[in-house]
């Protein structure tokens, strides 16, 4: 698609693909047949027929698609056309005792597994990489700041630990959701199995590889919920990251670019201009999800045993989402993995304020000598006169500070608190992850 | 698409495929380069060349797609292709004084213009399919429900009336908006082309039927959320009209069903089901509009002259919004092209409380004569009692209502205030706009 | 306010008042000052001067609120105000070491879990009340129903074991999220606190209860994103709930009322009306949650060390995310508790289609007899045929079915699958979480 | 409210207050009985009479609320408290022919309509403001800024022709909004009325200031959200002017500042910072909108002839957004009646790129005489070279530039294209609106 490359790029794209969903509602039909015969239900030749014929080579994905429109779904046309690829005694069992949503919902359960799985290797990846950044840069200062403005130093290594422990814990919410089974025949009762539907679920999920449910879920939409908020709160992560990178690459900030090959966030027309294309990209796939969980979450009113409607209505958000959320990711990793870090750029910004970033810190010194209210008013003097700091506080009468202590108390790198031990938290945690704690 | 019969039905998919915006990005840079030789800033023979080369057969849209990642988006790409198209004399013509994002967003406009042509065509065939279905059921007694409960007669005319004067307000709101032309260059002043600019916004605008902004908006998304709102307000709309038909067609409701064909809307396994299919996915797209609204408006805080995501990030919701929009008219169109009215139904239903609908009325009728008080305490206990309300209101000592009388105020039909004259207001409102008032 | 009975109802709205976050905000200026003294920071006595003036009586809630507009929150005022009541020595260490973000993220935690607990006081009562109404009805036969649409037979014991299980998880889920502290200073690294400040971080966390961050998080919303997804979620159950319980409660429907005091849901001037108030005040409260849930995602995107913007967009949503979802979860509880059920209308709805609901079952028990295709067709002949369908189906040529079983057949008892069994599992569930499994 | 001063700042919060829908609904109820009088339904004198009873301050709007929880709305009770005050003559005429949605919605459209005309005195205001601020600066040259990245020279004065164009048309789209009187009786038909029914709509209509509508929009909630979209663009509007003030007053960029009085936007402990409050207050208010807007969307589809929660799910996002967007509009007036414009930074940040940023017209320049490619490359070889790059150029052996045209080409101020004359439309259009055009 047109827009792909920016909104849906990365490896998700072809896992949500129509094709995913195709190999993933054929593999519920190959399940379903096959947990028949493990209870005894079908004949195992009869499954194994079925479960042959489920090979989505052997299938018209367009076709099913325009097939829809008259029962409401590609499960209902999937079903036809598999009862037409098998022998009459098999078409019998082909679907038995299922309805449309059971082979849907369980199908957007595994395109989801494994679209999650590829944002999550994208997460870990990009974690990793902040990770190794943080670490670099522990001591790296930087000018913090609120409301953008420049409050107190930092370290650039704090701020990546910021995105590594936001990252890090999304992605942690979001490998903690486990995909369920879906079977329950027309209303939940799995009534044409007889009594063997539960032994039939069990067995079915198992093959799937899927979570068994106590029930089945049909107008109960928490688990695509979970997914929904799962995404979303990855994309918010990285959202933020992005828009710092954005941020620190601006032209007159400068402590980040973007440093990619010939041809790439270049303009033609514009050579000394460095885009920072990958979190630009990421942004713009974050910004989506937060209207796709909302749909999501109010269409998740589901009437009686089945919807009218809001079901239907989650399949494009939900397939969207995911590939969303990945392109977001892949972006982020994208961006990340071309950082090019200016601790010279930082330093400077640093000095643009001729030291009035240390104020703080000056002030605290002195009051228990001189009291608050004069040690903030003299500083603040001191900071409204411009010119060397230093040299104003020391010369300041009020204060009784020589030059040297002045200069000393004007470090940003003097100040920093607990920056570092807060850096080697978020590492610990990250490592922790990765050892499987 | 497996789920595009659902929600991506009808003509507007193909309005806004990758094909419509390859084709809409190479008029946009047709009439750029021919507005330029309007004004005589390129030689008329170049700019008939560039034009010619603007053939979409001529591009790969997959290939561009692709290329996008590169600067982020598709014109770039697209630029860079018509170039090797056209002669050296006219490669420095191509794309000049526009940036990407000129030719994105007019493009946008193109499509959106296109794709709202076609979702009016659909909303003024469903008005007058609703026009044609209250004039005929302008006196077809249904009952009244608030809360999901009947309350007082109405008719079947005043409630569709109710739907036609809905859809036809939307579907007025949404032609009254206006596309425009975008051209601004690099950041807005279209400085390459010297004092010409202007000149060639006009003529620019003008060649593509856009129309020309006081000044260009590549950070100004007004435009983009009119359309949005508009569009919006159509699937509100058809979301409210839809929800009714499936209400109405409930098995224990009755009073209006879909007949369809073979093969639609049935079960193959519940030959008693006539699922409302077509309302049922008209309410599906529907519900996809306002995530994409929200999106739209929450992306809507360019930053500077042009922005770094939030541009991005409406290429989709937008598309999509179009789509979907374009799906729910034309699966609503379809549902009321379908729709089977029962008016004995409405009548049973209508008789089911056994006149109790029409307490407020007796209530009403015997207020002046008795009290407000004890007319209430009165039939609310005729009421209560159960059987024929009639005879219980007559024989009531404190009411001194006849039989004959009591029958007449528990009719229905007698009760309907002005909903005949409401239903002529909108019919004639509807008239009104048909002849362009 | 006006219309906080519907939309703000239940012990939540005073949880979250201003009063509520007056006091959580000096929580948490009494747990800085005395976390600094449990780590020798400053001196227990000058800690425990500013804890006891941290009494929200002595605050005046409409001044600060008033005060906000000039730092933009209404903790900076608060520390002036808190500065005023306490000595010159204590006064030094007031809001020591701390930002305004920090005092107001820690009280939005602080008000979030005393609202979220009093949520889940009302799901688990709720979930109480369902448990014992599918106990009660496990055997209770029900129209199942699909796309609004009679399908098959169910038991209302299943409907409902169905909101008690997607209740039930989504308040385990809710339950499962763990707020925790604040505490970073201007811009995280806690440097006026020199090497004291992780320590003074961890002793700040213990005595509020909350949670101890690896780091501050004041521009990763995670633990806000987590709050607000959990109580969509509780939100998005209520809402289908209680929109099955105004489904069924309808005139044609009548399977479930809503049965109150005087005064209560009923019509003054329609005295038959019996309106589902509590559901549909639970539906209003559950709507206002996907589009804040939204807002908040959507601005999650803090920037730098503090966000300008972003993070005062949080307040108004969070706070009425938590007061909606009470809101929802208390009507919830009130209509349930109100309910009553009638397996009388439940019996006649199911036969309202004269056995056709059973048509799925005497298809699948001819089909082995006489083939799918006639058992088929010659089911759906009798069906449409209307009347007595057992004698339809005993008259049948093709078929060979006696009248009693054919009408053994039609009985929708005898065809419920494992409905039981969902339910004792749905119930066993429920005990488990009782028993803090 | 202790957020209010941020997030419901200005006039409308009073406007929205309980108090204001309390006189709203009461104006209602006195306009029906009036409108009854004029048709002559009810004597004048009893109309009178219930009109002079319509006085706020004889009602309790706390106990109207506490009451509302019985029949799910306020204006049942305060029909109720309303016919208690008047004579048993005029008892029977209070709240006649009409149902408690009817009082509810055209209080709400009386309520917006003062709510939105505060807006608009506002939105005015600032548009007077900014264009002042355009005119004056129609040719004070600023960078450019795309993605964040200086691109090429504008002036400041086309960047606030942006603001003021963006914010006029949300503002005359807004202000095209038509509020029309809801009346209809239970379910629209407005029964008890007889045949007087359109005619008292009508008087009723005209008595309140309101459209008159063709018929009760009870469940047709286009009216709705006609405003919601319009508040929504002017929100959308505000955020990215604000969005705008916030990036330019960075500290690294520092082209603006908000100068306020004492206590304004400064920081207790970092003397150096000036917070720009208004910005940011302004962006927190208006990102309470779009996820108001899809509430009220996704909200829009009332059932039948009243809905069961949908309704009510309105009135808490429709008040709230009326408050926000007038506390965004406020804070925006407010921001840039504080504003500071620093040219001085302007030519400074433009400086930073050591002309680089004209690169785009050098090359322009040099294509016909050199060829784009041998221009292009040059170009940017000179560029990265650094160092002054009118020598560079001039060095240039491919180039042929003396360093005197070099230079020239390297002036910002020559390279603005139609910037002037944009500021000029903007200015213009804005004049036509004033005089009412």
């Amino acid at each position: 698609m047109l827009f792909d490359e920016v909104l849906a790029a990365g490896p998700v794209r072809d896992l949500v693909s129509d094709g995913a969903w195709l190999r993933a509602m054929l593999e519920a039909e190959a399940a379903l047949a096959s947990a028949q015969a493990d209870v005894g239900l079908v004949e195992r030749s009869v499954a194994d027929e079925i479960a042959g014929a489920c090979d989505p080579a052997r299938f018209d994905v367009a076709q099913l698609g325009r097939d829809a429109a008259d029962s409401g779904n590609p499960a209902a046309p999937l079903a036809r056309a598999l009862t037409a690829l098998v022998s009459a005694d098999a078409a019998r069992y082909v679907h038995f005792g299922a309805t449309s949503q059971d082979v849907v919902d369980t199908a957007a359960m595994l395109v989801s597994r494994r679209a999650v799985s590829a944002v999550l290797v994208d997460v870990w990846a990009c974690c990793d990489a902040l990770g190794s950044l943080c670490a670099e840069h522990r001591d790296t200062v930087q000018a913090g700041r609120t409301l953008l403005q420049q409050a107190l130093p930092t370290t650039f290594g704090l701020t990546v630990a910021g995105w590594l422990s936001s990252l890090g814990a999304a992605g942690r919410a979001l490998a903690g959701v486990r995909p369920a089974a879906q079977l329950g025949g027309a209303v939940g009762t799995l009534a044409s199995l007889g009594e063997a539907g539960p032994a039939v679920l069990a067995k079915y999920a198992r093959r799937l590889g899927l979570a068994e449910p106590d029930m089945p879920w049909h107008t109960d939409r928490g688990r695509v919920l979970d997914l929904a908020t799962g995404l979303g709160r990855v994309s918010a992560s990285v959202g933020k990251i992005a828009g710092d990178v954005v941020l620190l690459a601006q032209t007159e900030v400068g402590e980040l670019s973007e440093v990619a090959g010939p041809g790439v966030g270049g303009s033609s027309t514009m050579p000394h201009k460095r885009n920072p294309v990958a979190a630009v990209a990421a942004r713009a796939a974050a910004a989506q999800a937060p209207g796709m969980v909302a749909t999501l979450l109010a269409n998740s009113g589901h009437e009686h045993q089945r919807a009218a409607g809001a079901w239907h209505a989650e399949w494009r958000p939900l397939t969207e989402l995911l590939a969303a959320t990945g392109s977001a990711v892949w972006w982020l990793r994208t961006s990340v993995s071309r950082l090019a870090v200016h601790p010279d750029r930082m330093r400077e910004n640093l000095a643009r304020t001729g030291g009035a970033l240390l104020a703080e810190r000056v002030t605290t010194e002195l009051t228990p000598r001189v009291g608050r209210l004069v040690a903030h008013d003299a500083v603040a003097e001191c900071v409204r006169a411009g010119g060397d700091l230093a040299q104003r506080l020391a010369e300041h009468p009020a204060l009784g500070l020589d030059r040297e202590r002045a200069a000393e108390l004007l470090d940003p790198a003097g100040y920093l608190g607990a920056a570092g031990e807060f850096v080697d938290r978020a590492l610990a945690a990250h490592a922790r992850r990765k050892d499987g704690q």
